[in-house]
C-alpha cells in the first residue's frame, strides 16, 4: 500500500439522510481543496495552519460547475485522525450528492480508500497502536452498551497501557538476569533466581487478570450464540418474537439470513446474545442423516447454548427424544413450555440417559408470559456464571488474536519461573523472558507484518 | 411548534459506518456543549464567536463519564444552517455510540427534533424561502444527476429569484394602473390599457417558460412510472432484470415492495423511471372481476406508460386480448418479444378494435438482446416527446403545489389582459393584477399557514 498518495471515501452510512460526509487524507489534501472547493463568492479557500470550518461549494474541478453546497472541515498536520493533512466535505445526504462529490474528488486525482485505510494510516503514522486500531471497529460494531464501553476503553489505550507496563516489568527482570550473566561476581545467583520467581509471579498475576478482562471482552465482542431447538409447533417462533418484542434492545438484523434460520441480537444484562431460531430443523427418521449437511444443523452445532423447547401439553414424542440425544454434548437449558395448559408429563419421566445432570430446567408459558424472567436469568447465568453483578467492570475489548498472544506471553513467563525453580541456568531464563517480552509486543502490534495488517484492516468498513 | 427551545437529532443515515453526526440547534446549544463536551485534558471548551472545530469527548452530563471520542463543530449565530447557534458532534458510526450520545444530549435538556425541523427553522428564521426549503429534500431524494441538478438550482434560489422578478414586474404594472385610478387626469386611459396588454403578455410568456421548466422539474422529481404487463412466461421478469442489469443507474430499492409487485428506479437519458413488474397480474375469466381490488391492478392504473409484452413464438391467446382491452385507455408501447424464434403471428393480425393508432410497437428479443435500444428510445421519447436533446436544460425542481400556484397566477394575469382588451374598467384590472401578485407569492411560501408548513416539513427525513 502506498501511504504517500491521497485517499478519499464516504465516511457515513448509505441512505437518504440530512448529511453525508466524504473524507480525504494525505499529502495532496491541500491541492484537492484548492481544486474542488469554492467559497460563496467563488474564491479558493485560504487554509490556515490550524483546523477550520468553511462554508461553500463542491465544484467540478474542470468546469467549475457547482455540485453541492458543503461544509468543509480542514484538519491539517499531525492532529488529524490519520496524523496527516485531512479534510471532510459535509454534503447533502442523497445518493446523487455523495456520488457526484466523490467523482469530483476522483477527477482531482485522489484515490478511493481501501476499507480501514484511514485507521491503518493512523497506525502506520504512530498515532495509535494495533490494539487501539482494532478497538475502532469493535466500537462501531458493538451490540450493547457494555460492549461499547469495553471497546472505548481499548480505544483509549487501556489495553495498550497495561501491556506497556507489563513489558517494562519483564524488561527490568530480564536486565537483572543479564547482569548476572555478564558479571556473575556481582551478586548471588540464588538471589537472582528468587527474584525471577517472585516478580515473575506478580507479572503472571497481572497477565492472568488481563486475560480474564480480555475473555469478558471477547464475550462482549462476539456475543453468546443461543439456538432455539424444538419440534414443530412447540413455540420456537413465539419464543423468538417474545425475546425481540420484550427486550427493546434489538440492535441489528443480520443480512444474509437464510430462509431456514432467523438470527437476531438482543441484550440481556449487557450480554449481546445472538438468538438463532432453527425453524428449519425437522428431525424425522429418514432425515436424520441428511440433516448433517443443513445450515440449521451447523447453527445448532456452533451455538454456545441450546434452548431445547418441549411442549408439556402434548405427550413427549420420538422427535423430542431425538433432539435430546442430538444436543447431548452441548450446554443446554431444557425449556418446558405451555405450563398453563393441562400437563401431560413431568420432567422426572425423562430418563437419565436423555437428561444430563448439568442440564438446567425452566418451566414457562410463552402464551401466559409465565416465568419468562427465570428463563432470561438462566441464560445470563449460563453465560456469565454466578458472579453477575458488575460482571463487565474492567472488561477489556480484545479479540482472538490478542488473547492468543497474551496466552503465549504467559506460557513463556511460566517457563522462566519454572526454570528458576529448578535452578536451570540463567541464560535459559533470559531467553524465556525475552520471548515473553516479544509476545506481549505482538498484542499491541509491534513489528507486525504487512500480511496481518492487511487482514486486520480488510475487515473495516469503508471510510474508516 | 416552539422555536425557542433547543433541538437535536442524528443527521446521518443509520448503519455501521466510520462517522455519525448528531446535530443540535437553538438558544441552548452553548449550554449543551458546556454540559456534554470535554477537551482531551477534561476541560470545558472555550467557544469563540466564530465557527471552530474542537477535538474531545462526549461525556455523560451527570457522571462526566466519557461516552465517545468526538469532533465538535461549533457554528454560532446567524451563519449556521438554521440561522441559530448550532453544533455537531461527529462520533463513531455505531448504533451504541450514536444512541448514547443522543441520550446524553437529551439528559442535558435538549429535545429530539421533529422531521424537517432544522430546515423549518431555517425558513422561519428567514434564511431560505419555501421553494428552497422544499428543494432540500428534493435534492436528497433525487434519483438521477439531472434531478439533482434541478433541485440544486432551486436550492440556490433560481425559482425564488424568478418569482421575485416576476412579482416586481406585476407590481410595477399594478402601480401604473392604480395611478390612473387615483389621478384619471394624469394620463390617457387608452395608453394604460395598451400597457397592461403588452407588458402582461411579456409577464405571461415568462410565467409560461417557468411553468415549462417546472413541468420538467416535476418529471425529474417524481419520475415516469412504467408498468410491465403481460401473461405468464412472456418475459416480464427477464425484461425487468435486463433493465436493472444493463443500466447501472439503479438508484434505490423501494421498501415495502409487495410480493406481487416489484418496483425499481432506473435512469434512462436522465429520466428517473420507476419500473413496475406486475408479475402478480393473472387475468383469467373468473378473476377479471376480482382483479379490481388487487394492488397490482392499481399499479397498472396509476402508471404513466404501459409496456404490454407479447410472445410472438406462441399464438395470441384470450389473455393477451384481455390485456389489450384492459390497457386501452393508457399510453402504451406494444412490446413483441421472442422475435429470434419462429414467428406465430404478425402485428397486422391484431384488429383495430384492440390496437389504437397511438400505440407504439417495438419488436425485440430479450434473450438475444435484440432491438433493446429501440425500446429504451421509445420509452424516453414517450416521456419527453421529440425534443430530447438538452431536454433538462433549464429544468427547475418544482412540485405539484408550486405548479398549481404558477397556473393560478397565470390565470389571474390572463384575466387582467382580457379585461384590458375588452376595455373593462381599470379597477377590475387592478384586482386581477393584485391576485396574480399574491398567487406568485404562494409559490415561494409568502404568508403561508402553519398547517401547510407542518405538512411540507413532515415529509422530511429526521435530522434535516
Amino acid at each position: 500500500m502506498n501511504v504517500n498518495d491521497t485517499i478519499a471515501a464516504v465516511a457515513t452510512a448509505p441512505g437518504e439522510s440530512s448529511i453525508a460526509v466524504v473524507r480525504s487524507s494525505g499529502q495532496g489534501v491541500k491541492d484537492l481543496i484548492r481544486s474542488v472547493f469554492r467559497t460563496p463568492s467563488g474564491k479558493k479557500a485560504v487554509l490556515p495552519t490550524k483546523r477550520v470550518i468553511r462554508y461553500g461549494f463542491v465544484v467540478d474541478p474542470v468546469t467549475e460547475e457547482k455540485i453541492d453546497e458543503c461544509i468543509l472541515l480542514w484538519m491539517p498536520g499531525t492532529k488529524s485522525y490519520t496524523a496527516e493533512d485531512s479534510c471532510e466535505f459535509q454534503v447533502h445526504g442523497g445518493f446523487q450528492s455523495v456520488n457526484l462529490t466523490l467523482n469530483a474528488l476522483m477527477r482531482s486525482g485522489v484515490r478511493i480508500a481501501e476499507p480501514g485505510e484511514f485507521t491503518k494510516r493512523a497506525f502506520l503514522n504512530g498515532r495509535i497502536d494495533l490494539s487501539q486500531a482494532e478497538a475502532v471497529m469493535d466500537l462501531i460494531q458493538s451490540k450493547t452498551e457494555a460492549a461499547n464501553k469495553a471497546a472505548f476503553s481499548s480505544l483509549q489505550g487501556k489495553l495498550h497501557n497495561e501491556i506497556i507496563r507489563l513489558r517494562k516489568q519483564v524488561l527490568r527482570l530480564q536486565a537483572h538476569v543479564e547482569v548476572h550473566l555478564d558479571y556473575p561476581e556481582h551478586d548471588d545467583e540464588e538471589i537472582a533466581l528468587v527474584q525471577v520467581i517472585q516478580e515473575g509471579e506478580q507479572i503472571h498475576n497481572r497477565i492472568h487478570w488481563l486475560r480474564e478482562a480480555a475473555v469478558k471482552g471477547r464475550i462482549l465482542r462476539e456475543g453468546i450464540k443461543v439456538a432455539i431447538v424444538g419440534k414443530p409447533n412447540v413455540g420456537k417462533s413465539s419464543l423468538m418474537n417474545l425475546f425481540l418484542g420484550r427486550d427493546r434492545a434489538i440492535v441489528t438484523d443480520i443480512p444474509g439470513t437464510t430462509r431456514d434460520v432467523i438470527e437476531e441480537y438482543i441484550s440481556l444484562n449487557g450480554v449481546p446474545i445472538k438468538i438463532v431460531d432453527t425453524a428449519g430443523i425437522r428431525i424425522t427418521e429418514d432425515l436424520v442423516e441428511r440433516i448433517g449437511v443443513e445450515k440449521s444443523h451447523q447453527e445448532m452445532e456452533s451455538a454456545d447454548l441450546i434452548l431445547l423447547l418441549l411442549d408439556v401439553s402434548r405427550p413427549l414424542e420420538e422427535e423430542d427424544f431425538q433432539l435430546f440425544s442430538y444436543t447431548q454434548s452441548k450446554r443446554r437449558i431444557i425449556v418446558i413450555n405451555k405450563i398453563d395448559e393441562i400437563l401431560q408429563w413431568d420432567i422426572d419421566e425423562i430418563g437419565s440417559s436423555f437428561l444430563k445432570k448439568e442440564d438446567r430446567v425452566v418451566k414457562i408459558s410463552i402464551k401466559a408470559e409465565k416465568n419468562l424472567n427465570d428463563l432470561n436469568h438462566e441464560i445470563v447465568s449460563s453465560a456469565l456464571g454466578s458472579q453477575q453483578q458488575d460482571f463487565w467492570e474492567g472488561a477489556l475489548m480484545a479479540n482472538a488474536r490478542q488473547l492468543a498472544w497474551l496466552n503465549k506471553a504467559d506460557e513463556s513467563l511460566q517457563e522462566a519461573i519454572e526454570a528458576a525453580s529448578f535452578n536451570v541456568t540463567l541464560d535459559v531464563i533470559a531467553v524465556s523472558l525475552q520471548e515473553c517480552y516479544k509476545n506481549l509486543g505482538w498484542v499491541i502490534g509491534e513489528q507486525v507484518g504487512e500480511d496481518l495488517l492487511d487482514e486486520i484492516f480488510s475487515n473495516f468498513c469503508l471510510g474508516k
